[in-house]
């Protein structure tokens, strides 16, 4: 049995992991950390967990944990991890960090984006970036594992196989993603209330959202050069799913004629065909959040333009899952070399 | 391997189902019966199904598919399943109906309610009643199964107790019951639009709901003596869940006092302490269908109102799970053996 | 013009308040109080008021106040509007308070069921409950006015001629009420959150909710005795709304026999046929919120049980507009000797 | 009093007209139009207009109608109109057609992407577009009177005077839109439904929407040359509202500079600053559809991005409203020389 401890379980994306992990058939959770509920039942702040989990809540204590544990995910706000984490540390446990903290190797980019001082910058080039489909590889060597975001996964995934075929032009990317509300996490602040949700959509963080160098850092490494793109993001009245809605100009091949649909399809199917969590929908079909509700999946459509010459990707995932704890949960099973879908084989739920 | 056909397999209920059975090691699902969708693809009516489902949907041939599979659930509406089986059926498969057909031991009062003539009311009395904590050593013996309904699971088991210790007076039992649309069924009308439902609440079914005798047959047994009770449907704008407010008399002591707090959780836990399913909450804790949702469970609280002598009972459940496939898969266990719990370990998911 | 001023604008009764204020003809909004967001913009508080309202938020001080308005709207926690008011601004200004403070007659049950001491206990005695239907020629006269709680106003309604013509037996009352989430305010609390709320149906108050003695004590005015109910409200996955299912058992005629619906229909009639903001279904309809909702208007039907000898009493409003500030200003109006409905002809809006 | 008949008066659109014209003090509705309900009563099917609307529905003869009103506003599948119109009705009475019949100019264009034939495109060069802050003087002229899409009145006037200033690269726009449920209209469909609705989001009619070609033609005359653009709708969870987030390379100045936000800024001041139901947001701030709910507002913000060179500019409407029943009414406001805001004063509804 893996020994799992948790730093952040009484978030969303740590009660979904506590969720997948109850149902994961190698792993033991020993360690429920919430410094805001210390000492209380788990149960009493997730009642779905009730009868199920009958732990007390522990503060995060990273070095007291690492004694007990085999892994220790970190679903905290960004620098926490950074601020935890030692050579001690890694020499005894395997750490998946949820946050940022490690998810891009250019620390001034980070402390740009977040605002915040990075304070264990030597780890950042060992780090792994836990795109499974992408890295699969490296993953299942490393020892830190930076967990990517919810609206990376999404957008990096739906647009990849054409970058790095060279079928689109990287520069024209522009992706408007939209998210369920379980993205902006539990706590308690006026936007965030149920009223001021229900019944409206909004854009947030325009041109200004942390995911954005994210995105463009992981494509960039596809494209083979340095990219900017445009991203952004907007609240949803639902608790979870992300769909990105992806647009690009298409490489017109030497004859000036745009890329068909079974060019687009075979690039897709270059990378993907043999990815269990990942769907390319068929010819006319478009993702819905939805169809991919509690699991792991990822839903990929696209749709040729030929009147502007452009693609439509789209994709969809459940932002708490593949956007987060099952990705983490995939990206364990890969580091401790269990079968990658351990787990994390749940049929979507409808509706 | 139990080999499994389900005949309505594209409403919700059967969908739910097929959700649920794929997640069961001991069962294949070999139909997927839909009369509205023969010979398509049954990815392309549920398409959180795509590439876990390759079947095409069949027609409803009970004949044929009693030479097929060891159980048939029947997930449609009212009077097919008691138009269709016959003594051949019954001989080679075991049947479980999700709908009423064989509910109602009093024909009379199934064809009152339902306003449709039973036929096959030679099979009523064989039939038993599947409310897996009530019947179990029956439903273990049953070769044809009355999957119970969702309001009525839901009131039944939130009351039974006290009404079969004589705790509260049945006859002033009211229950005021809340569904998420999803028991509205998946058939194209106005009144279950989007824009119809959200963002309102309204009562229906009012004082005449066919939910209402089965209710009342069942409590009637605990009770040791016909009841009549007024029940109260109500629509909410969620996808999931049923809660259900239950109001009675308690019955005074010899010396005038009300039964304890204490005494009426004895009672529940008479009944339900090793329950796997029945979460008897903690004192002051109120049910929620958010924390069941997905699951098999049914949540349960109550309150004694010393002012009015009455007691509230509350309970919750998901429709589409305990209320109708979850319930259904847990009495085929039953049926054939299994432990009670397989394939129904599933967490709730939140949010 | 009436000058308003408002303690309390920036709660989600107050912003309704300014919203029916501004198409109200003969008003003026001097006074946007709001002690969190002293000196802000009004708008940026509320965006939908962008270009509508320039003006800034100022504090509670409501002796200042009095000197520059006619009328006071206080909406705000309970115990505010009972430690501010004095005989100096009551010979100054009208007030019309939307908490509970001067709501009940005995300040015995108001410091118990509040659990605070009353500061004005001297004022109680003189204020008039504002639930215009019942209590018109009063608040004529009223310079302090109670507005009724958004749960009671719609309780009371719906029961109140049945319990005047002593058709049904008020000690058998029970009132299972739904409510839209406004109703919780805007403070943000992790329960009030989205993710919490949607997709989620629950009790709350349970036997102890607050609105309970108001209820108990109007309808005992009505029944010419003290009553006791049971009341148990819902929280609801919507913005707006509260629908009341109402049970109570028909008071039988010398011959045993249950009142007819045409006996129930007329006693709801001689009540409401002239009032233009309660509407009185037809046969076989019932309430649903959202043909109520962003109006003024009660909606109210009923169906008797024969079988169970009960009737089931329905009405809907919208908490925010007749449960709070529509109520409000139609007592303001009956208070300053205009048209009842003026600014409050608002047709509902649907979808 | 102007005599209005409506022509589809039980759609979304056609009931939010009722409940619009119910407030215009200069109106009266003298028909109420509807092939699906003749002689019921209109109040039976949208229950919101009980005692406020006692009239039947009648059958949709327009040359009847003709002879007793002033204006037809048509409400109705696309094609309707156009095959009922002829010289004689248009010398009795205005039409203000909600549907997509007389919008485009090219007839072929429109039945190309309409796919059906155009009955009376003798009409379509004398139709005027009712973009009422575009196209004011020649509306104050129309006999016939196209009112515009809800998509394209969001997407057209969020980019307007971008594109007539040439501050954007027309040939770069892209507009990524989301829209409430009730753009669906109201029959009864399954993708319609609740369930399949609720807690999902998805895009359609990608890169073939029939309001592609309106945004186009619209925008050409103010690029002052044809244009190609994408445009990608998506349904959204919730009743009412339109989101248009939309993407443009800025055009750089002769020193290779982008145009600042106060340039930007001034050009849709030049064009909007008089404009009573267009509100320029304030820097930093982006629209949301809820602060302009039930009202006929626009709300417009936008952000340069200096990493792309591109703008992103938002807008957000009501789609019953400003994208439908409203505009035709502020429309006809124009058409009959009453002041352009009569009856639409509405202040939007929160929550």
């Amino acid at each position: 049995m893996i020994r799992v401890g948790i730093i952040g379980a009484t978030g969303y994306a740590g009660g979904e992991l506590v969720r997948i992990l109850l149902g994961h058939k190698d792993v033991e959770i020993k360690w429920f950390g919430s410094r805001s509920y210390i000492d209380q039942k788990y149960a009493s702040v997730y009642r779905n967990m009730f009868r199920l989990v009958d732990d007390v809540c522990k503060d995060d204590n990273m070095a007291a944990l690492a004694q007990e544990v085999d892994v220790i995910f970190t679903a905290t706000p960004q620098g926490l991890c950074a601020s935890l984490v030692n050579d001690d540390i890694l020499s005894k446990v395997k750490i998946i960090d949820l946050s940022a903290d490690f998810r891009i190797k250019d620390v001034s980019v980070y402390e740009k984006w977040y605002g915040i001082e990075h304070k264990s910058p030597q780890y950042i080039e060992e780090a792994v970036y836990g795109l499974c489909e992408i890295n699969r590889e490296d993953i299942k060597k490393a020892r830190l594992l930076a967990n990517p975001g919810c609206y990376t996964t999404c957008s990096i995934l739906t647009a990849y196989p054409l970058v790095k075929e060279g079928l689109i032009d990287p520069d024209t990317l522009i992706v408007d993603a939209k998210s369920g509300t379980s993205g902006a996490g539990r706590s308690a602040k006026v936007p965030n209330l149920f009223c001021e949700v229900n019944e409206s959509m909004k854009p947030y963080g325009v041109a200004s959202h942390r995911h954005t160098p994210e995105i463009e850092e992981q494509l960039g490494y596809a494209a083979g050069k340095e990219i900017v793109i445009s991203f952004t993001p907007h609240l949803v009245p639902m608790n979870r799913g992300i769909l990105a809605t992806e647009y690009a100009s298409l490489v017109r091949k030497a004859d000036g004629s745009l890329p068909t649909k079974e060019e687009i399809r075979a690039a897709y199917e270059k990378y993907y065909a043999n990815e269990q969590f990942i769907r390319l929908l068929d010819d006319g079909e478009v993702p819905e959040t939805k169809w991919v509700e509690g699991s792991n999946l990822v839903d990929i459509g696209f749709k040729i333009d030929s009147r502007t010459g452009r693609i439509v990707m789209m994709g969809a995932i459940d932002n708490l899952v593949k956007g987060a704890a099952g990705q983490a949960v995939q990206n364990m099973n890969l580091m401790f070399g269990l079968p990658e879908n351990e787990g994390l084989q749940i049929v979507p739920m409808f509706p």
